[in-house]
């Protein structure tokens, strides 16, 4: 009876609303899922997917558009065998507003000495710290897409002064901003440092020690403190620690790691001034993922083009 | 040759900003200091205090206009002796800022669950929780004065819903406003409570176990939090602590308590899920304080009312 195209639905996510979000979703569709091994997905024409089964391009060879379970498309675009297809992104106000509550959290966190705080309330220890102002300090954040730029208006509006970085220039009301080829001066500019950039071949590794070391020191926080909620494999974690050890950076606010889950023997769960969370800066909620697929298939089934299709030679 | 009237200056700060910012201020003025204390003062006619002497009332009879030190006047309105005069509170963009640059760290710090994954960094450990947003959480603040209106304005942008409690009604452009009879349908709504009050006869204690009851029970963070930066005399402590401690409450952020310093053998210190600061929410910047009292006398002089004068009767 469904004369609507069937969905296949990969999504290794930690959490466990997918059934719960397919309950009314998809109606009048076949919905499959890749993960029971066994089921003929062959027929299936779009895919919802987060780190997907390797062979799920063998397994669904009629695929016409593949759907991203998050922001990023990195774990897609490294996939053997990707077909030549449109690539969704999921972009949502939710997804969005989440990941500027964790920026902005992080930012206030190093800039009220939250660390120091915590330190002095173990030692029972009542003592006022000498206290910037984010009007004092530079947020510099890599990355003016969705989400930097959410980022951006809100760290604004707390009051740091913002500037911006990225591949092409943008023009932002109040905002200095720097394109590609501007990093440097980008960098010298900037006490707290915040990567929201895509995984790309690109900014593999950007974040190193030399690019640590072109952050602004003295600042009135004293050293330059590093935010990465972009991905981990733009992060060069040894570099990272060294500049963390070395006092190049005075802090950091980690949600993202070259190896994930991040290993029980990493330095960084005990550093000082450091703060790790489990890549959850910003999770998608899955009854918003699902309805913003169902919207676009049934745009692309009226001929009307897709939204937030990846630019894969970009990488994002 | 000073035909300009004379200041007398008693700020117990922990700051040592005060002489620098003495630099150049008050010029064609004398600057006298209250804490030398055989100074002879009886000539001075404006007075800048923070928990001044408590004989400086005597020793400078002639005072015209007395200046606060800070945004709150509770020290100054209980000392004996005080004139008849009026009383200037310090109102100030950077004070503001600060103060709200602090409630929102923390009301993020409880949405995105900062204790619970502190704890699972000491132990190494990489685990999602699950994460409500700002949305589906809403935020009531008491005192909806120069400092509660810019945190209901920044907490509404941060996504947070907001509803507002005072003791006259207000109209606030998407926030829910509650008057002073209207506090038990305030509370009922609050998932996290935030005071920015003045310690007043009709503030005093407030924040006591009835108050505490009345908060709303089972909202998305499971239970309600305490955020006060506003005074300690506002808190009843014992009513807190057993709130805490009982599960009424969920977590607190403290900048202020009955006790300041809080002695070392408080139950505060060590409670899971509440965080101390040493009444370091905001600080008085020094420049802009002399530079505002400064203003204002030379308005004054000339014969223009003052601004930001305290209701002696109402308290604040
Ligand atoms: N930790 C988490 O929980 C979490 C959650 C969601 C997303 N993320 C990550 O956040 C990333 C950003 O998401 P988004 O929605 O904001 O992406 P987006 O809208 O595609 O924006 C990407 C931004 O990065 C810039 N960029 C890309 N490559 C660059 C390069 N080589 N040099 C300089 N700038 C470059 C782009 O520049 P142009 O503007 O010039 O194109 C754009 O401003 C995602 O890719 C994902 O990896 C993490
Ligand atoms: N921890 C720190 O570092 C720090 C720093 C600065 C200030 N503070 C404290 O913050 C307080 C607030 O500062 P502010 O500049 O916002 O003061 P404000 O402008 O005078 O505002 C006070 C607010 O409280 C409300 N209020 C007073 N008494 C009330 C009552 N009995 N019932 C209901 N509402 C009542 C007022 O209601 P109406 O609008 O109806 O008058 C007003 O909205 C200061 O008094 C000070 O104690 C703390």
């Amino acid at each position: 009876m469904s004369a609507k195209k069937s969905v296949v639905i990969d999504l290794k996510f930690e959490r466990r609303e997918i059934g719960a979000a397919l309950a009314g979703a998809f109606s009048g569709r076949a919905v499959l899922h890749a993960s029971d091994s066994g089921l003929d997905i062959s027929d299936a024409r779009y895919a919802i997917v987060w780190k997907p089964d390797p062979n799920i391009f063998q397994r669904a060879p009629k695929l016409e558009v593949l759907f991203s379970g998050g922001a990023g498309v990195d774990h897609i675009l490294s996939m053997p065998g990707l077909p030549d297809i449109p690539i969704v992104r999921f972009v949502d106000e939710s997804l969005t507003n989440r990941m500027s509550e964790w920026v902005v959290l992080q930012a206030l966190s190093h800039l009220r000495q939250v660390p120091a705080y915590l330190g002095q309330q173990r030692e029972r220890r009542w003592r006022e710290l000498s206290q910037p102002e984010a009007g004092d300090i530079t947020v510099g954040v890599m990355g003016l897409g969705v989400l930097g730029l959410d980022s951006v208006r809100k760290l604004g509006i707390m009051g740091f002064n913002v500037v911006g970085w990225s591949r092409s220039g943008k023009t932002i009301e109040g905002v200095e901003t720097f394109d590609g080829g501007e990093l440097d001066a980008f960098l010298a500019r900037t006490d707290i440092l915040v990567g929201l950039l895509p995984l790309t071949s690109d900014t593999r590794g950007i974040f190193n020690a030399a690019l640590f070391g072109k952050l602004r020191q003295g600042g009135a926080l004293g050293k330059p403190v590093f935010i990465n909620a972009g991905r981990g494999g733009s992060q060069v974690d040894a570099d990272l620690v060294g500049a963390l050890e070395s006092g190049v950076l005075g802090g950091a606010s980690l949600d993202v790691f070259e190896t994930e889950p991040l290993p029980a023997d990493s330095p960084y769960w005990a550093l000082e001034n450091v703060f790790v969370t489990p890549h959850a800066a910003s999770a998608s909620d899955v009854r918003a993922l699902f309805r913003n697929a169902e919207v676009q298939m049934t745009r692309y089934e009226a001929g009307q083009p897709l939204e937030h299709v990846v630019d894969v030679k970009a990488g994002y």
